[in-house]
């Protein structure tokens, strides 16, 4: 299966097909871009030439020197389907087509895109694009794309849809010291896709960290595996565009309304262990920075600054950032302190003061002596103007890291850089030293708040589908809901359907009173709303009022009677099936808040109890789960059991588009599901 | 009250006092950084020397030629207060004093710095400092500052508290093209503060646009009141760092742990009309923009760009930070599309595709059709790679501006700019121009949406101060709160107090049934907790039974009987008297979740119905007031003039610490004040 991408990332041998000699077309670009660095062989596919710019040519790929890893597509599109079929004859694993003109220009452009990619599954030939910007692989010089140079190398390799970060890297690698493995950008993604590329740089050993820009996801439960499995190996950054598109539905469910496709991405994907980022910049400087420092494996980050007031922001933008700048020890701070001058400060931002003889020894050995500590999850030395402008400074903090990383310390090193261009070059010297330099507070904030990710919890295996109910599909009749649950083994508070008023005081005296009755009619989803529903009913004569109330207003029709619920905390759960992810399972705190403030936790499911208790976790509302203002606490153990269950329960239910579970009371460890709603899918759409 | 603060900016002679020739010393770095560019006189004080580097010394200010506009002291901490009264005797109106070692030292700095303040205001002698970094200002040329060079000259005045930022400018200024009128450090603010220099600002003709990095207030009333003014004359851009440090109050009320330090300067800067950012850079960033474009006056944004992805991500992030890229009306698209490719995309982004011959006249029409077309308050071309590339594509774009505000427009006008630093002239050029360009979507994407700032609202005038209650320190009686907000004229369920079970019965029975029944007892504060109220109770006997288990669990007292309120949906009122800033007033929603979810607006009071109507709309649960989910809409009108109202009276009432009104039950347009407490301030601090 990766045979063809290490011949798109490392062949031996490479044909251009279009190329030219004449200035600024595309087949010339390529062709040069290509000559400059690549240290294989090229071979030029053109119908009359010998030779272009010194590259032999063939008049076709039959005739060129075998065999060939990787041929360059740069002709009109038309032609496309029989080049990709002569792709195949000649044994050549993989195209890279640069050619637009496909599915982005409309139908027909879409059915051309299809007849190229039936030629190519027929051959057995996988293409890179169409319409792309191409692939940059630095192994062996390879630049077969639009960029001007081929970028420094390092570990960093870089996935877009678009060419406009493939465009950046070069600048960057120049300008911010970063080093990259291999650089694609997939355009229309009708073959090769970003999980294919991303399995492949999983195990490319050339490769240190996982770059990703994804404008939209072409099977988002392939991606969620892929990636969790490579994000235990290595970093994996990602920047997901096109957040604010997501379509507004109109959504009859609490769960419809609040798991939109952009929360349900950035959910899987910090779920799969992603560093989730939401704008290129930070995509680039994280990923750079992970190539040589570590991820925080926690929290808590340690500051040394020359600007008390520059320490101070930047506190601001880290503990804005999800991090934590705690005092440090007595014994550090002593430790500290003999470094420091006596208006110095010790505790945390560590501040040397303007005092700058000193600076770099007092930079080098509070760096030092933070980064052995064992007290922080990353050390920020802040060069601000003159610190910076010291160039023995930045060489203090790359010794201190060096005695640092030889004493054992796994401890992070970044520097926050306040200073004038005149001070780049000791900048640069601090980046090809392996320690990221991030200008400014902000930037610098930016960057470590998305180094800490959680890894990826073991997802315990999806349960065989349960058989489909037999129900219609659209909303589910109330009994039928609450069976199911009940069937499922989940605490459904006590009901049973009754016919009329009789009935249904016979049903509540079975139950036993206080008991609530709600109508059940066709069509009738927002029952509260239309006064279908009524609580607290403590005999029969309430019961049978209730009923004939139901008749009169609602017209005849049955009665679902049910045991009233005590008073506890509300609590929701969902669950939706999303066409990219699967099932997707949600919790919040319940009642009308929920929607309003949409304070809820989202995974793909199936989840195991410790990943349902996180979910918990990031509600914003937590502190009422733990017994807020006098009420119990709640059970979080028990509850996220409870949690996991649903979520490996609605996993399996693959013929239920919809679930909320709205409100399930608890009072500590005891659950009572009081209403519920089910949307059954299509058949055909979940066979 | 302005002749020291123009004698500070606009000084015709200066005295530098400790002045040195020796390299590297404090004086000889001052008198280097005066001598170099100030079009006025200098004079140095030395004891002994006649000049200095060219600079005639005297050996007292007595003996310099007078006037003497501005005294900067640089001399060591002890000899300050005879210095300061030299200063004063010679007539100097105002003195920087750059010396550190005052109250940032401790207890004996504190002494020695308030004997120095006694002497300046002894002698009416202003200080600015000390352990300052100084004062720069370009109309003169002053630069009696650390930094090294006068930085170019604009409308940015920059107070800052620190001199980090104060050295940053000087970069600022030669890379950025951002020009200054005045920069100040105020350091240990022992005299002159903020709002004293700002004041000065807003009528000063050489800015045009105030940026103020603040670490801590010394009058936080005055600074709103000053900024009010001022902003409503030129744009204030505002930072205040230290948000994380606020201290973590034991807080018995909600608005006291809810209206936090942080949260009242926040909401205080945004009521006064300011542009408020959180970090450092966006500060620089955000004043050089109003220098020369004008602010958002709403918040629909047009993009054009040449990379689709690119466009794509800025919409993320300008959504993200409170604006719109909506879609453009028929017609200007329609006008659009006459300039694009056929590919090309004219709704919003308007993207401009690869073809890079076609960019200049692309870039150029598509900015004047949009800068023209009222129908969109920002124009932001991205500049990525290419078309940041040809010089003709910015210089089309400055010429598009020029046509366009020939026609009147007054549409702001943002460049995003992705590039190797190969093409840095060509962003120079923009800047030069007058157009700013912002390197990449994140940081284009906080600048604009910290350019649109809502415009202060007219503050009512506070009432006059009413008579203090008859009531000790601390907590009120149930009672007493309720009495007093009826006698406010606000809607308090109607209540009465009852010493026994059988008084309680009776009082119920003139109040009417259901009523709820409260006990009182002393120091009992959070009485849902302690089991002290019943609520629903619906005749006498339910009364009589809940006095007398009240008299059994919590031992005898009396109990308040109140009607029981129907119900509704639960608000939060709020009142904090805050040392810095006076009156607070919050509203939420109310219940337990108010706190939990910290979903609460703060304004300075009093405020008008209008600014209180804007707080219900900051609400992250404002869907809630519309009448969601079938509730009946909340009169958002009654309601903020309730607020109005509430906040007047709060304001009058100064021996009133803290109130908290929750819940306040409101169907539609009927109030009802179901519970509140009251914190009675100490006669002391509210005289």
């Amino acid at each position: 299966m990766s045979d063809w991408a290490t011949a798109l990332f490392d062949p031996a041998r490479v044909a251009i097909i279009g190329a030219s000699a004449t200035t600024g077309k595309v087949g010339e670009v390529f062709l040069q871009n290509l000559k400059r660095d690549f240290r294989g062989e090229i071979v030029a596919i053109h119908p009359s030439a010998k030779e272009l710019l010194g590259v032999a040519c063939f008049p076709s790929l039959a005739d060129a020197p075998a065999p060939v890893d990787l041929a360059v597509i740069v002709t009109p599109p038309a032609a496309l389907s029989g080049l990709v079929a002569d792709c195949g004859a000649a044994g050549v694993p993989v195209a890279v087509v640069i050619t637009g003109g496909f599915a982005e220009t409309g139908p027909a452009g879409a059915t051309l895109q299809a007849s190229v990619v039936a030629a190519a599954r027929d051959k057995g030939v996988r293409i890179v694009g169409p319409n792309c910007f191409g692939v940059v692989s630095t192994s062996c010089g390879l630049n077969a794309s639009l960029a001007v140079g081929t970028p420094r190398r390092g570990g960093v390799a870089l996935i877009s849809q678009s060419g406009a970060y493939g465009m950046a890297a070069y600048a960057r690698a120049s300008e911010e010291a970063t080093g990259f493995s291999r650089i694609v950008a997939l355009g229309n993604k009708a073959d090769v896709d970003e999980s294919d590329i991303l399995a492949f740089l999983g195990r490319d050993p050339q490769t240190r960290v996982v770059a990703m820009l994804l404008e939209s996801i072409v099977d988002g439960r392939r991606l969620f595996e892929t990636l969790a499995a490579v994000a235990r190996i290595k970093p994996v950054v990602v920047l997901k565009t096109g957040r604010h598109a997501a379509a507004k539905r109109a959504a009859a469910s609490h769960t419809a309304a609040l798991a939109t496709d952009a929360a349900i991405v950035d959910a899987a994907l910090r779920q799969a262990g992603a560093h989730v980022v939401e704008d290129g910049l930070t995509l680039l400087d994280v990923a750079a920075a992970l190539d040589c420092q570590p991820p925080l494996q926690g929290r808590r980050v340690a500051i040394v600054t020359n600007s008390g007031g520059t320490g101070v922001e930047l506190t601001d933008l880290l503990e804005a950032g999800g991090l934590e700048v705690p005092e440090l020890s007595g014994s550090l701070q002593a430790r500290l302190r003999e470094l420091l001058p006596a208006h110095g400060s010790p505790a945390n931002p560590v501040d040397v003061t303007t005092d700058w003889p000193r600076f770099p020894t007092m930079y080098g050995g509070a760096v030092e002596a933070l980064m052995t500590s064992g007290e922080v999850d990353a050390v920020v030395p802040v060069l601000l103007q003159r610190s910076a402008m010291i160039p023995e400074v930045g060489a203090a903090i790359v010794d201190a890291q060096t005695r640092a990383r030889a004493a054992g310390s796994t401890t992070p090193l970044h520097v926050c850089w306040v200073a004038p261009r005149a001070a780049e070059d000791n900048r640069v010297r601090l980046l090809e030293a392996g320690v990221p330099c991030h200008p400014w507070p902000a930037r610098a904030a930016r960057v470590l708040s998305a180094l800490h990710a959680s890894p990826a919890a073991e997802t315990p295996p999806t349960p065989e589908a349960s058989p489909r109910p037999p129900l219609a599909p659209g909303w589910a009749p109330a009994e039928a809901v609450f069976s199911l649950l009940a069937d499922a083994g989940f605490p459904v508070s006590a009901f049973n359907m009754a016919t009329d008023a009789k009935d249904a005081c016979a049903k509540a005296r079975a139950i036993g009173f206080p008991v609530a009755l709600k109508a059940e009619r066709a069509g009738l989803l927002h029952k509260s709303d239309a006064g279908a529903v009524r609580l607290h009913l403590a005999d029969a004569g309430a019961v049978e009022t209730a009923f004939r109330d139901f008749v009169r207003t609602l017209g005849p029709g049955p009665a679902l009677v049910q045991k009233q619920a005590a008073a506890g905390l509300e609590l929701m759960l969902g669950g939706r099936r999303d066409p990219a992810f699967g099932p997707v399972v949600m919790v919040g705190l319940g009642g009308v808040w929920v929607e309003a403030l949409k304070d809820v936790a989202l995974r793909l499911a199936p989840i195991g109890a410790g990943e349902a208790a996180a979910m918990l976790d990031e509600l914003k509302g937590r502190q009422l789960l733990a017994g807020y203002r006098g009420a119990p606490a709640l059970d979080i153990r028990a509850f996220a059991q409870l949690l996991a269950d649903v979520s490996a329960w609605f996993a399996s239910a693959e013929w239920l588009a919809e679930m909320d579970v709205n409100p399930l009371i608890a009072n500590s460890g005891s659950f009572t599901i009081v209403d519920a709603r089910m949307l059954i899918g299509l058949p055909l759409v979940q066979p």
